[in-house]
């Protein structure tokens, strides 16, 4: 089954607002084996909520309407889907008893409008709400299956998981969904695509989706079945034809970041790291220590940002220009000696934005028995440069530690 | 003028990803006097996307498509928009020799997938991206305005600003729009709409929108109107009301990031600044470093996240436990006296998970005159505590240099 979420509300066309109903839905249905196959924010207004609806009815057989179940004027996403669906609606007796309840419990008046709550779809289940005065519906037609939700997220969800989710597992067959979670380091998103696009693009199912971010890249796999062993067999069945391909560029495949592999990979050889870092500023020593845990593995460090800071490190002058092989070579080993640690790691470049050698770094790494620099040219800003650097430093310590 | 924002990609249709980019973009053409109206999110689904484009080109003006237009199979939004326009796609070779002189510069080979990316719909205007390989294009027709924006928040914000903005600014009525922007720290988001929500509310132009962030409180007032004047003087009465109230809590009204408001006032002193971090790892730094420039007033630090370095930098035992007042002063007095600057800014505190005393933070500086330390205590994960704790860091440098 394919769901079309339709969220109501014209705060969420603001620049500040965002529909975060719909993260909560899209993990439940999931779980369901439903697939979330549109999005939608609509405005409180009538013909275009009614136009949106009746496209997600063409579009998908779930379809859940969130918000817009209020009293007010501007609530009318029960009139919009009686037009969409081409039923009538009218007041439920029982609902409206049970409205009038909750405010004579709240010592209050109802409202003349509250009792627009009590308009009940033709065909539709109430959905009762125990958190607020807007019951949901749940309507049945031979083409869909049609859910009404109120916006607030404290009375949506339980409503949700009690009472809507087991109508939908009810209406459906045992489904099962099985995952797989890479992350890569030291490749770009497109020379990633070219390589396994080959292997994936054969499967619809398992469902493979790439995401990139400067220097890192993630796959994810998602396989459905209607057994457990079926699912996880169609994950691996793609699974293992990539995961050859990418060979040691893949540093995660629990969803760990990459300076938590590394940190691992330091942990287990009961060793540890120092960095010294000029352009990046601390950044590196900031992703190593994003880690629950990494005084384990993470010395610390020196961020010399100056000529004088970093000759102070090396314990005198600098042995080529502040940023060249020779210099990031002698930071890397002076971190490591003066830090203790195992490894020492350093990035010394030009983030910009002025000069003529913009996005040129170097990386060193100072080992128990190595030391050596790599020389590495980026294009973009200089936020883009630094983290960059920072990312392909860790990856660089990485591969040294396999 | 009305827009509809359709956001592609099938990442954002999972239960972690939302579509930011419409947020920025709702904020832009609001500026312009455009309001949106509906917003969707749609996989990388040829046909879904197709429909969901004819759907927002008959009910707004102005489409804009974010994301889907990378070199991978799956990134179909030219497909889809050129179907649902109905005119014909070619490969630009302009586009193509732009898109090769890239990799050339990085040095790479251009994959042949990327030749996708040189595809044009006839009749757009090309897009150039200062940022990566994504073309972004402009299409005008009889009844629309359809605008393809890359996906990437660092791509599609400047290609927006620079390019787009100005060619919808052209076709639109003069409308004059006048702001004002204020970065607040050291106060929570209740507190200050608290304290300006009497004045803010009063008016309906200019608009006033609070966001905040950890430790950080953005103020921004929008008023419009046809002419220049008239639109400084409705956001001056607001603003004349609302900056005595907040006092110095104002560290910016040009949008300036709070290391860059510290970096102005070190650089107008003609003084310097050096870090110690133990918690915050290099954040600290990083912070620091984020500023272009920052070279001028920042002279570098110590990551001391072990006991032993935090001796090795001070030059003798620690006066007292590693999180502490006398502990904080020391380290800031020593990054000061070894980095030669003029101060000295520690951070030293308990970042979690584990622990009994996590959220409780030591912030030592010490200046020409003077050591000091304050405790902080915040509640909230490891992430959230590292990031308050060098945004409070950085404000309690600027409060000094007052």
């Amino acid at each position: 089954m394919n769901a079309i979420i339709v969220a109501v509300g014209s705060e969420m066309l603001t620049p500040t607002r965002l529909d975060t109903n719909s993260l909560f839905l899209t993990q439940e249905l999931n779980g369901l084996g439903i697939e979330v196959v549109e999005k939608c924010v609509v405005g409180d207004d009538r013909t275009r909520m009614t136009t949106a609806i009746e496209r997600a009815l063409a579009n998908a057989r779930l379809v859940i309407v969130t918000g817009g179940l209020g009293p007010t004027e501007d609530d009318v996403t029960r009139d919009a889907v009686a037009a969409a669906l081409g039923v009538t609606q009218s007041v439920d007796e029982e609902v409206l008893t049970w409205i009038a309840g909750l405010f004579a419990r709240m010592g209050r008046t109802m409202a003349e409008n509250n009792k627009r709550q009590a308009m009940i779809l033709q065909g539709a289940e109430i959905l009762y709400n125990q958190r607020g005065t807007a019951p949901g519906q749940f309507i049945q037609t031979r083409d869909n299956v049609v859910l009404l939700l109120p916006g607030p997220p404290r009375e949506l969800k339980p409503m949700f998981s009690e009472a809507a989710l087991p109508k939908l597992r009810a209406m459906l067959p045992p489904m099962s969904i099985a995952t797989r979670w890479y992350r890569v380091a030291g490749m770009g998103e497109s020379d990633l695509d070219s390589l396994i696009a080959p292997v994936y693009t054969k499967y619809e199912n398992p469902v493979t989706t790439i995401l990139a971010k400067p220097g890192d890249v993630e796959i994810h796999l998602r396989a459905r079945a209607t057994d457990q062993a079926d699912a996880e067999r169609l994950c691996s069945e793609v699974a293992d034809q990539i995961v050859p391909l990418l060979g040691e560029r893949i540093y995660s495949d629990d969803g760990a970041p990459l300076e938590l592999a590394v940190g691992r990979r330091l942990l287990a050889r009961g060793e540890t790291v120092a960095v010294a870092e000029s352009c990046t500023g601390g950044l590196l020593g900031g992703r190593f220590t994003d880690a629950a845990g990494s005084s384990a593995w993470f010395r610390g460090g020196y961020i010399v940002y100056t000529v004088p800071l970093k000759e102070a490190l090396i314990g005198g002058p600098l042995p080529d220009t502040a940023v060249s092989e020779a210099t990031a070579q002698a930071l890397a080993a002076a971190a490591r000696d003066r830090a203790g640690a195992t490894w020492g790691l350093s990035v010394t470049g030009f983030a910009g934005p002025d000069g003529d050698d913009v996005g040129s770094v170097w990386i060193g790494i100072a080992g128990p028995n190595e030391v050596f620099a790599k020389q590495l040219k980026w294009i973009g800003d200089r936020s883009r440069i630094r983290a960059l650097a920072a990312t392909t430093a860790l990856n660089l310590l990485r591969l040294q530690l396999l």
